[in-house]
Formats: C-alpha cells, sequence, structure tokens
C-alpha cells in the first residue's frame, strides 16, 4: 500500500473508467455500485468524536491494506488533501460532494485505475466503490460484494438480523446499496421526451439525477439513473430491475436518435456542428456551455459524424474541462471565472486541434 | 445596348464592386453617389400618369443608349423583372428598395459590371448611381459627373437658377446628390464606441444608417455614411467633407481593433472563433445571424486570422447569404424561412470549405 498524495500520479493518467469501452458505453458511460457499511460497537460517524473518527480510520486503514484489491494502491488521509485535490477526485467521481468538504479525520483508499475505493468516515464509517465503463451492473457487484465478503471477514459490521445493514441515514438501512448508471440522453432531451421519461422512472422506484450536483439537471444531457430503496429486495433483484429500465431507456435513446436522423437531419447536424464550431474556435468557455456542447460533440460521434474523433476523448473532456482540472492542469488556484473560461477554451481547442468533419 | 433579363447573367458575375480592391477597404467596403435628375416639361414621377411615364421610360432609353458609359450595357424594364430579379437587384445595391416595390412603368440601365446605373422613373426621372469599391469618391464624382455633362447635351433638366436641380422631394432640391461610403465597424461595435461615434457624425451634419434596411441598425456591423444636405454646398465641398470624416471614422475604428488585440486579445479571438466556428459548420443559420457572424469573420481576416482567406469572399457572402439571392442561386422561389435557412448554411459552408484558422 503506497501512501502520500496520490492526486498528482492520477491526473497523469486517463480516466480509468472512461477511457475504457464497455457494454453499451455509447449511451452508458458508467456504472457504479455503493455500499454503506459501518463498524460494530463504533458510533457512527456523524455522532462520534474526532478521537474515534481517528481511531476508525486506523482500524480500516489496516484492513483495506490486508485485501488483495487494495494490496498496491493508495491510501490518503483527507487532511493530506487541498481542497482543490479533493475537488478534483469528486469530479472523477471517485469521492462524494460531501466527502469534499468534510472536517473530522476521513481517509480514503484507492485503485491506481480508480475502479474501486472507500471513502472512510464519509457519512458511514466505509463506503466501498465500484465504477466500471458500460452498463456492467452485474460484474461490479461480484466484485464488490467479494470485497464486502473478505472485509466481513476481518470486521464485525453494524448488522440487524431484521432489517439488514445499519447505517447512518434510513434511506440506505438494508443492504446499504446504491446502484447507479450514468446515461447521456441528448435524443430524448432535444425530442423532449426526457421528463417523461423521468415521470416514468420515478414511478418505478428509481431516481434521475442530474450528475453535476443539484439544479444541474440538464447539463451535458447526462443522467444518474439509481435504485431509491435498499429495504424489501436482495442486491441481486435490485441490479436486475435498474438493469432492465436502463435497457429500456437505451433502447428509447437510440430510437429518439434514428427518428431526428430520418425526420430532423438538418436540425440535428445543425446542433452538433454549431457545437463542434464552438468547441473547435471558441477561446472563452464556461463550464456550463462546455459540457453542453460536449453532449453535441458525442452524439454526433457516435452518429458517424466524426470518424477522427474517438469517443472516450470526449467523455475524458467531460471530466477535465471541469474547473477542478482545469486548476490543477494549470497547477495553481484561479479564482478568476473568466480565466478559468480561457484555459478551458485553450484545452478543448488542443484536445479537438486534429479532429475534422466527416463529410455531411 | 443589350436588352431582356440581365439578372441571370450578372449573378454568374461576382459583384464588381465588392471583388475588387480599393483605398482602404478593410473599413470603407464601398462608395456611391447617386444624382436624382428630372426632365424639364414632364411630371415628376409621383404625379404623372401611366402613359407619361412611358414616354419618359422611351425618352431616356433612347439617350442612355447614346451615352459611352451605357454603350454596351443592359436595360431592361421592371415589369419585365420578377419580384425576385428586383430582390436582387437591391441587394447588390443597383437598386433602392422603394424602385422594386415600383407599379409604375420604370427602368433600370446598368454595366455589367454594375458599377454605373440609371434607375428611371424611381422618385425622379432619373436616379444616376456610380459604385465603387473602397473610398473613392473623387473618382466616383469624377465619372458620375462626366455621365452627368453628357447627358445634359442630350435633356433639358427641371433646374432653377437658384435652387439647382429640382427634385421630386424637396431633401433632394440643390445638387440632387446624396454619396456615401458603406463601413464595416466592428472595432466601434465592440468597444462600445458605436454610439458616440453615431451622435458626432450626426452633428456634423452626416447621416447614419445601417445597411439593410428600416431597424438593421446593427446588423452586420455595416453602416452607411451620407450626406444630409444637398443645398447650400457644392458637389466638390459635400464630397470632400464627407471624405474627411470618414478617414476620422477609418482612424478610429482602426486604433479600437488595435487596442482590443493589445488589451482583450481572448476577447477578439473568441468573437471572431466562434462566429468563423458558426459559420463553417452550422445546417441552419438566419440571415441576421449570417450577416453578424460575417463580420465578425471579416474582422478576423482583416487582423490576420485568416491568411487562407480573401476579404473579398466575405464581402461577397454578405450579398450572397440575403435572401434574395439564396433564392435565385436555388432556382425557385422560397417561402419557408427555415428552407432558406439550409441553404444558406450549406452556401457558407461550401464557401469556407477550404479555409483554415492560421495558429493563434
Amino acid at each position: 500500500m503506497i501512501s502520500g498524495n496520490p492526486i498528482d500520479r492520477i491526473l497523469k493518467n486517463r480516466v480509468g473508467w472512461l477511457a475504457d469501452s464497455g457494454p453499451d458505453d455509447d449511451i452508458a458511460i458508467s456504472s457504479r455500485i455503493r455500499l454503506a457499511r459501518n463498524l460494530a460497537g463504533h458510533k457512527f460517524p456523524p455522532c462520534a468524536e474526532p478521537a474515534e473518527h481517528s481511531s476508525v480510520v486506523v482500524i480500516l486503514r489496516d484492513v483495506c491494506e490486508a485485501l488483495p484489491a487494495f494490496s498496491e494502491d493508495f491510501f490518503v488521509r483527507l487532511d493530506e488533501l487541498s481542497q482543490l485535490d479533493r475537488r478534483v477526485l469528486m469530479e472523477r467521481r471517485v469521492v462524494s460532494r460531501d466527502f469534499v468538504s468534510k472536517q473530522t479525520p476521513s481517509a480514503l483508499v484507492m485503485t491506481a485505475d480508480e475502479s474501486a475505493s472507500v471513502m472512510i468516515n464519509e457519512e458511514d464509517h466505509m463506503r466501498l466503490q465500484c465504477i466500471l465503463s458500460g452498463l456492467r451492473l452485474g460484474e461490479i457487484w461480484e466484485r464488490i460484494s467479494e470485497t464486502d465478503d473478505l472485509l466481513s471477514e476481518h470486521i464485525a459490521f453494524a448488522y440487524d438480523e431484521e432489517l439488514g445493514f445499519l447505517t447512518s441515514c434510513p434511506t440506505n438501512i438494508g443492504t446499504g446499496m446504491r446502484a447507479s448508471v450514468m446515461l447521456h440522453l441528448p435524443g430524448l432531451v432535444l425530442s423532449e421526451q426526457i421528463n417523461q421519461m423521468k415521470q416514468a422512472i420515478g414511478k418505478l422506484g428509481l431516481a434521475v439525477r442530474g450528475i453535476f450536483g443539484e439544479g444541474t439537471d440538464n447539463v451535458g444531457n447526462l443522467y444518474q439513473i439509481s435504485n431509491q430503496s435498499t429495504l424489501g429486495e436482495s442486491e441481486q433483484q435490485i441490479i436486475e430491475k435498474l438493469d432492465t429500465v436502463i435497457k429500456q431507456i437505451i433502447f428509447h435513446e437510440k430510437s429518439c436518435r434514428m427518428k431526428m436522423l430520418e425526420r430532423s437531419r438538418n436540425f440535428l447536424m445543425n446542433h452538433v456542428g454549431r457545437a463542434y464550431g464552438v468547441l473547435k474556435h471558441a477561446y472563452i468557455i464556461s463550464s456550463q456551455e462546455a459540457l453542453n456542447s460536449l453532449s453535441a460533440l458525442r452524439l454526433g460521434v457516435d452518429m458517424g459524424m466524426f470518424s477522427s474523433l474517438d469517443i472516450h476523448t470526449v467523455n475524458e473532456l467531460f471530466v477535465l474541462v471541469q474547473p477542478g482540472h482545469l486548476q490543477k492542469n494549470a497547477g495553481k488556484q484561479i479564482e478568476n471565472a473568466t480565466e478559468r473560461d480561457v484555459l478551458r477554451a485553450a484545452l478543448i481547442r488542443e484536445k479537438l486541434k486534429s479532429v475534422r468533419t466527416d463529410k455531411g
């Protein structure tokens, strides 16, 4: 297990779960499962004193070091990370938004490819995470439950025979599992069917959220679909249901795209072309405009309009254009938003330098 | 003198006064002088009967045929032209907006390069026009007054010893001359100095107008500066004053551009780059957006950002993207605005196909 600030090292890598290919990854960018676990006999993080937080970090560090999944990877205490580094990890979806602002002793364990990680002392003692590209909930479940089983050999989890795993927030009690898939749904958005889809998903007991935090519902046309409930169903049941619904959404998204291509070809080409033109030639671009334009570009790549552009480059740009990554790349804190907008535009121009449009 | 519909032939040519080079044509796109003249002993067009209109057309046709300036060129009766052809001529600045909608017998005489023309039975019996690229009021005055002198050998003009030339509208009495220069002023607009400039020009007794008709003040950042008054000053005095003011405006425009390049380079590059990106990759574009984007592109060309693009190509696009030219090019009337917007975008993409940006 390597200690120390991992951020500078991982920033040199592409984001593993974005650079890889996976099933249905034209629409399902990534799948993720998080498990909430707590140690029996220890106060849960929201009620614990700093000394207890610290001792939990030490216990869990030792346990994680013993696991094959993390044997050669990173352990880092959150207080050793700058606010910027924390933000970078959040933008890479390794840690939660809440974890970024933690003041109490907390830590992070993660693999070098970022596919597996454990937040120690987030809302619960442990939040195990596994994330992979494409729609791969089954595979992820196998991986994460193997780690969970191994952990349970070393740790007594807070567990109730009737309720299941006990968690700080009652919404996680039971399986403690949150499975989610990040979907790129420009077709449903452009053909104004997204609200209907969201309502239908809500009725099935699943949640739909924008991926860039509160109030970012439509940014980049990226949506995260996840289970709402952790009680009364097994993990496999939850995953199977989510998987089935996601496959239906993917089917609808594809059919929206085909319909637009047939019936509103110019509208679609215009939408993609303008976004591409702006990304390739702007010198100042906000985060929101960049994410929305990248969404249109990704749609264009998927529809075969840019044979010289790899969809994973676009996926990666979704991460790289965010404020944390921009500043980390520049090697300094940049408070001025316009200055960030200039850097963002330069980064995008550079990444798209060799891209050409195919003949329409 | 060749009779018949000249429009199909001239559309094959580039617009002469836009394709040529001329002094200061980076900012002064073209200069134009119009002279209003009427025949003595004939009712002025607004008061005349159709029979009189017709006889004036015949008289003036014979006179024009005898002039060297028009000896090998076009004569066309307005009623032989479709509404679309008239519009095309207006977009090429050969005829006035009022002339397009004339119902009474009227005609047009013009040279093949479109630099000289006579509207017969517009508001006055004759509106002589000469238009050339760049700032060339002196040269134009020489040409048009030579034609005017020759005409006066064959025609008795309505003339009053005290007032000068008599015209239908009292605002033209005296010299009957309207001299104007079309200026491209994106620098003054972007640095928000245009209104100050317009006020100053107004105080000097000159008029500033957008070039695409009423309420198009800012479209394309193209402005026409002209003399307001036709009484109390000689033609040379009017032209000298206009020339002096135009040279000052050009100086201000250039200094605005240099200041922006020094102090707001990213703002400027962004403005030009985005416009270029949209023009090059849009599949639907309105006339107004096209003109505004072309304005930004023209600024970029002038500032050396596009060595592979000739400024005259941009000048010409200002004409070609307008609705009349688009429809004439397509060979049919197109009532549907979106259909025109699609054609417009395709035309622009084609014209800019081989253009590349220089390294910023």
